[in-house]
């Protein structure tokens, strides 16, 4: 049976999430709004720790003062009856027609200095809530059109909005980080910061990089067709796991949202274990909160979205299960042995060994046979059989 | 008419191109092999400059030095003959079964060790020939099953070679830059480095990153489905386009390596566009050679692979000629004003401007109309119009 | 310069696609409500011939009849006034959160048998404003878990309602046929009768073949990767191409509903010069509505909505000049002529032949050289160039 | 634990599955040939129940009488002393440059007699064998340029071909049916008949429909995006789901033909679960061969090829049980009542009714109200959570 989930699994969703009144491109929505105070309570007793928003899933977008307030305080009352922790915040630069060729990278540049308006404000709130990630998903920093859009420009533009939140964090000693959230199309045709690599990339040019790490989604590297969990490796080995947006996507098409395991499950077992436990050697791997961040489809009334929400965590509690059983049997030890799984964090030099001492090994060239070698097998086909039969509890 | 090609277009073939004997996964063989020298004078008499290869399109894997000497004799010969360079050279380690879990990445230490020789032995070559660049395109550094490859040591591994690979050509003082070349997958069900974005983000971990760059290829970014001129431009941006892989590919499929053109036009004329002049504001952005990684198709015998040959080299030349009078109309220059798209180089802040100041500007925010602005159009679809038909040569 | 169109050249528009308000499921709406006469007045001036709907588009879901009707009326005067013609109608089982599981497939019979009565109704309306062609795009006929919905039931149940109709159609005598809109998936995770092959599949079932064809959307197949040039031609070559949705889609993504011609330029041309001349041997291949099923961009304004309509017909227009101009070049007829494109249209066996002859000729095996016959070159490439050339217009 | 195969569950393998000497497209063979007669003992021991084969893996391409019988005196041996039976054989079209514009449809008529007489002669072969059903793939029938094939011709000399065949088994009194398989591409950019859907459709077209059904395969139809699960129960509803080659594929990419159950694990549970029960209501609803078409993975040596070949056969039987444990449990069948999954199999109208009764039935349009209606949840998400846990065999 599925183990139950408590806050010390740092399960966290976004409002929008369970809020998510089910309009889609093709139809309306199917399910009345929610009162945020109601996701609270029923969110800390499915037994989650923390729940995230966008300014305007709080406050509706343009509120005055007092109405923004009155929303605050109501929100922030039923925290404290729950023991729900904000960990994250985030804005919304793509609902409001005026962010319809981006925020910080519309080709008009009013919109661009009121994005950043927009953004300062919603950092002080995180910072206020007690949140240490601010995620940016620049879901409509695109282009449809490869001639309207002076990509370089647009990333110059990028860098000089996240260069100014990094300062200003700085500045006021927030104990707050930027997560960028890459996704590679949808709502634009083609965004900028794609993927988990260009994002990566792009923060390696910033004046604060060590403020800025990444807030990568299952389902939008699966939208490239790439494999999330070489992808969450790779940012995990560059520090840049700031913060995790878990869900289910059935391979390339438009964004699911499904819950997370209702998609590639095999590669979700992989992402578990590398979450939970790191490389092969062990070592904790990811710290922070796992956030869901998936839609209740639109087939669905109030009941299916709460018991999407605890799917969620059910699943992510059972791979957890199946990841630790995996690591623990002998024979997928053997196996991991057999394919030399581990060797491989052992450097291809000698300790102190310099390429002029590579050059003159000549175990390693000239008398090296790479016809015995390339017939070896590593059995990876078999490792990977244990790996099925694990997840399927077969084992 | 088609413009007709010479050296001062900077145009390069691989040697595994136009010599391609057409085998494929589920074919034989359709043409014979093709001797080196021949593809170097046909291909001096299309009007190309460069020619380039891997180490075993040129010597047979395994060929003692005699064999080598002569090999490399002859194909010199041919060079001088003709006055075809040599602009880049690149390593094979993915035909032989010994590459078959990658070459620096592989689970064997002793093929990691084997594949760095290679290399090292070929990066003298390349030297000694006069190339500037040398390509690695890692196709078989990857995995197919999640839970049989350490992707953190992994990288860990492909770093420890690139870097001593660096340190090599910085003490020989040769004249020499490396180039990644990411692929998604094929031959490997997921390869490391998989986008343009990843194999950026990669580079920024390196010892001497200014010595790496990248070989981008148009059809193995489009297999991810992705914009193959987003993906130039962040290049561009971060300072990282080396040398470039032109080609054609129909969507997201098995690699096709068609010819340049003959897949996604549109982008390809954005492409062009790009190369030949930089951002809207102009300034030439890319003077590498114009290098062709394509495959005539296998239902092509000789002359259809001569005539593939010069249909890569045309079809550049034509796109190079609409995207000057792209460049020229002033429809366009009015359209493109009215879209603001040379708009997005002004900065976000003015000159001098702190965040603090752009807190204290109303303007920006308090007085902001947002609906007013969110209701103007930017005229993109006119624009691209525009652009179709500045390729189909209708204006 | 593109020619300017006029009604002879029989482009028609959704009244949804000029009037689509332009929200997404990540955005508001950025444009305005388009009445429908204006739709009507705008088209006719842009050189439109028709012009089609959904029942909701036109009036109000839930609408009175007095309401109904009026909105009828205003709309048909505005024909008349314009001497646009309704060549085809369609209804919307889409939109209202009942239809959330489907309208003829539903789980919910009770819903099933509404929709059957939406669509009845306006099957009336089609044939009295003298409509030819009845659309039914089964968006919601699908599901996301695969175990929540009997696909072979639900492939009766949509037998059930189309054989309905058809008998219905056929009582009243009406002139009228029924076309079915293949979608690979959004808004369901999957959609029954994914691609022009499963509805082809589909029509070969019922009770009426002959009043059921297909509508199908260059979007759509390309969606799955498919050639929507090669689907149309099994759809003609079957009888059933009874009407199509032309736009432009970039790859395998969410719908993006573009421009015509503003996707993959390539396949558009083949497209035009098969729509326009059908097989290599001559002879128009389809005579009805080039219907423009397409969005104009979320970042347009109404000046935009107008561009870009105009936008389809200038592109469809260049396309048919650049075939025509492409069939009559000598160049190209030569090179059809080597590659053998039009041998195809020869029978393998002769006249009077049977497999007994076939058995019987030594040549066509036994004496036969499969290894000279496999060295000839097709010449493919060199024919697909002439082909780029032609769409660029530079031959 | 997994439960052992025996010839009773019916699983077969291709004789150029196991025996594939893992060539690639950038790699040469990594294994040895393997011998057709330790393939079929190896097989038998393993628990396998058949082996099929294509001519030219059984018999060297263009062996001369003498060799072909010697070849064919040895399998049979092997089958004799095994009990190993030959559920079907089928024929390559492929390998040969001389198809390498296909078989059926090339434009070379020459070459297209000559694949009818190697087919023909291949029948012969499949029925003295005892083989019931003829695969036929035609890898090769397709295009890379859409001027440069006549796709209406090519599907007319297609149907030519497989009306010859039939006519043939019909008159020879063979009792053998043909089975199409369907690709979307690879190795032609795209492939004739390219899903399961189009191949049905064209069989709608044939002289002898009866005799012609599908052999789809997992990863064909996952290349193209296409719910595989759905597509098998379309080809169950119009009867004609003859053979089924199982595998595993990891999204839209090359083809893998990885182990059954290595790919979408989800869609391969639902998959099992209809072809073992059928529909909702029970009912075998495939009895055929459970046919593996994959291969082991290149990095493999001999034992990981076998360890690899009990793989498939051990994955289906865990699904299979999964599937008997999920049809089984009392909360499932409270969750498929609660969405009404098998009410779907109850036909829209009432027994007897008429359009015009249904017309008359006020419930069902005037007096339904779609707001309440639509308000209801299906409760889907919590059905799908139940088959993970299922899957997961946490239940």
């Amino acid at each position: 049976m599925a183990p139950r989930p408590t806050p010390a699994d740092k399960f966290s969703f976004g409002l929008w999430t369970v809020g998510w009144p089910a309009r889609d491109p093709f139809g309306d929505a199917t399910r009345p709004e929610l009162d945020p105070v109601e996701a609270v309570h029923r969110l800390a007793e499915l037994g989650a720790y923390g729940i995230t928003f966008h300014d305007d899933d709080l406050v509706p977008f343009g509120a005055d003062a007092a109405t923004r307030d009155a929303h605050l305080t109501r929100f922030r009352k039923a925290l404290d009856e729950t023991g729900l922790t904000v960990p994250m915040v985030t804005t919304n630069l793509f609902t409001h027609p005026v962010f319809k060729d981006g925020g910080f990278t519309s080709n008009d540049r009013d919109v661009r200095r009121y994005a950043l308006r927009k953004v300062l404000r919603n950092v002080d709130l995180a910072a206020e809530l007690g949140a240490r990630t601010f995620v940016m998903w620049g879901g409509r920093e695109g282009a449809e059109y490869d001639l309207a859009k002076d990509v370089q420009s647009a990333l110059e533009r990028y860098r000089e909005a996240v260069d100014l939140l990094c300062q200003y964090v700085v500045d006021r000693g927030y104990d707050l980080r930027f997560a960028l959230e890459p996704k590679p199309n949808e709502p634009r045709g083609d965004i900028l910061l794609p993927t988990v690599g260009h994002a990566l990339a792009f923060i390696s040019t910033l004046a604060h990089p060590e403020l800025v790490g990444l807030n990568p989604e299952v389902g939008h590297e699966q939208m490239a067709g790439l494999n999330f969990a070489h992808g969450i490796a790779q940012a995990l080995w560059q520090g840049k796991l700031f913060h995790i947006d878990l869900n289910g996507q059935r391979g390339i098409k438009y964004d699911q949202d499904l819950v997370f395991g209702h998609g590639d499950l095999l590669n979700a077992f992989a992402l578990v274990d590398l979450l939970e436990h790191g490389g092969p050697d062990g070592g904790a791997a990811y710290d922070g909160p796992r956030h869901f961040d998936y839609k209740p489809s639109r087939t669905e009334d109030s009941t299916g979205v709460w018991a999407s929400a605890e799917a969620n965590m059910r699943t992510y509690l059972l791979l957890k299960e199946r990841a630790a059983a995996f690591r623990a049997d002998p024979e997928v030890a053997e196996a991991l042995a057999a394919a030399k799984v581990a060797d491989l964090a052992t450097p291809t030099l000698n300790p102190g060994e310099s390429y002029a001492d590579l050059l003159a090994d000549r175990s390693a060239f000239e008398e090296f046979d790479p016809d015995t070698v390339g017939a070896k097998g590593y059995g990876f086909v078999r490792l990977n059989q244990l790996a099925v039969e694990h997840l399927l509890g077969a084992r």
